[in-house]
């Protein structure tokens, strides 16, 4: 059975595991890293609605997640108004899923309540910095993340949507955040259409450290990952970005490719929206 | 089979899901919801290894999280070194399960590849703001919780560790951490030694919106989850926070307790210490 790990290490990394893992007995719950291992963004989806109660019970497993200092900082807006989300989904045309798919949530960090409560149980409140923000953020990711792999156990597929962030104000005017509330991503759920495929992950030697944190060779690695991955799948020449800028690419790898994406000012104004959602950013 | 999720639903908020959940039929992957909805912390370990095929497993679980626009900013450090355990442990007595987990990590977001791709690839980096910065918390936190759910589908119990960044300067240094990476929390990992319990959530009337975010009766809502909880479990007199301020409260409920602790500046020096670490949150 183990093999089955092996297998799917080495199909999300495009590198072999360790023979311990290969060699490893089978274990309970291999089924669930199984799963995890092969898990997939699904953005197609059949015409087939997720029943009310499935809904329920994925929301309170992303309620179930890890929360810092139990300080509960995270919640979800689920968009359903027909109005609202093609409203959205005008926003970004380039993603159709998002009025598509059967259920789409926002999932946004959330300090409303504590200062609330801060106020409710007369208690001064001198927390809100940049630790702050991110714990709540940290939080919504917490949430999102236990939402998708609990909905992937159940059959459906999801695809974040941080790009809702792009539009923030329309967002934030739209689902009516008050201040304490900012969204971190949209999410699409639904059962998937297709078989979707596994992305190719940077390898542990990049991303998992013993001790102390080890760079060295890092351009070498993201260079042999970017060929890994290319042999793969190939980025087809016309989805190369910003070729007005940098022409096009003999070899257009992953690091290519995010490079390019990130030569723009990705939502430059988002502190300034945070300070105006309440958020001090000390 | 559904009772189960019902019954675990009701555990995890103190008030019963809808008729809906109840009634439903059994369905696909519900053993996998189930050990969701009944997740818990786990500080204390059996006197036994995990072994290191699991450990690797787990950690491809992990980066086989989402990652916002695949740009892949989380990393793991794994501490290993039993000085460094013992070091780290030391910062924080009230936590001994620090030094006593079999395995230890610290996840961390990490922006270090990107910009060394950008360099590696003659690209320009305006992205250094506080939108950039919050995708690299939040990957670090989706691979966390990834590699939590996956841990706990094996039989592990994991208990997350935020407070190793009161002592960011150390630990640092300790990990060798350089520019472009920050610590978002520590994760103790083990065979748990006991049966644990499941935190009462505040409900999905508090963090589940239809639409539009409703603020209506928060302070309402949370005396209600107050005294829920209460009821399930008090808090004992002993563990009042900050007594000598506030006084021994007859009533001492989540949002006495989690207001008490908020009361008082919680690593004010973080945003100093991400601009040490180059990040310029524009």
């Amino acid at each position: 059975m183990t093999t089955t790990v092996a297998r799917c290490i080495e199909q999300r990394f495009g590198i072999p595991p360790s023979d311990g893992v290969r060699d490893a007995p089978a274990r309970p719950g291999e089924a669930a890293l199984v799963r995890i291992l092969e898990r997939r963004t699904h953005r197609r989806y059949r015409d087939e609605p997720v029943d009310e109660a499935l809904v329920e019970t994925l929301l309170a497993c992303a309620l179930s997640a890890s929360s810092k200092s139990d300080l509960q900082q995270a919640s979800v807006v689920r968009v359903r108004d027909p109005g609202s989300r093609s409203e959205i989904a005008s926003w970004l045309p380039a993603m159709p899923w998002i009025g598509e798919a059967p259920v789409f949530f926002v999932f946004c960090g959330d300090n409303l309540r504590l200062r609330r409560a801060a106020a409710l149980r007369g208690k001064p409140f001198p927390n809100d910095n940049v630790d702050m923000f991110m714990n709540a953020a940290v939080d919504a990711a917490l949430a999102m993340q236990t939402f998708t792999v609990a909905a992937e156990a159940a059959g459906l597929g999801c695809c974040p949507i941080s790009e809702v962030r792009t539009h923030i104000d329309r967002l934030t005017e739209l689902l009516a955040l008050p201040a304490g509330v900012f969204p971190i991503a949209g999410l699409c759920v639904g059962w998937p259409e297709r078989e979707g495929f596994v992305s190719m992950r940077l390898p542990p030697a990049l991303a998992v450290h013993e001790d102390v944190y080890d760079a060295t060779g890092v351009e070498e690695k993201i260079d042999a990952y970017d060929r890994r991955r290319d042999a793969r799948y190939r980025i087809p020449a016309e989805r190369q970005r910003e070729v007005e800028r940098f022409g096009t690419a003999d070899f257009y790898g992953w690091s290519e490719d995010k490079t390019r994406q990130y030569s723009r000012p990705a939502r430059p104004g988002f502190r300034a929206y945070l300070r105006r959602q309440g958020f001090a950013l000390r």
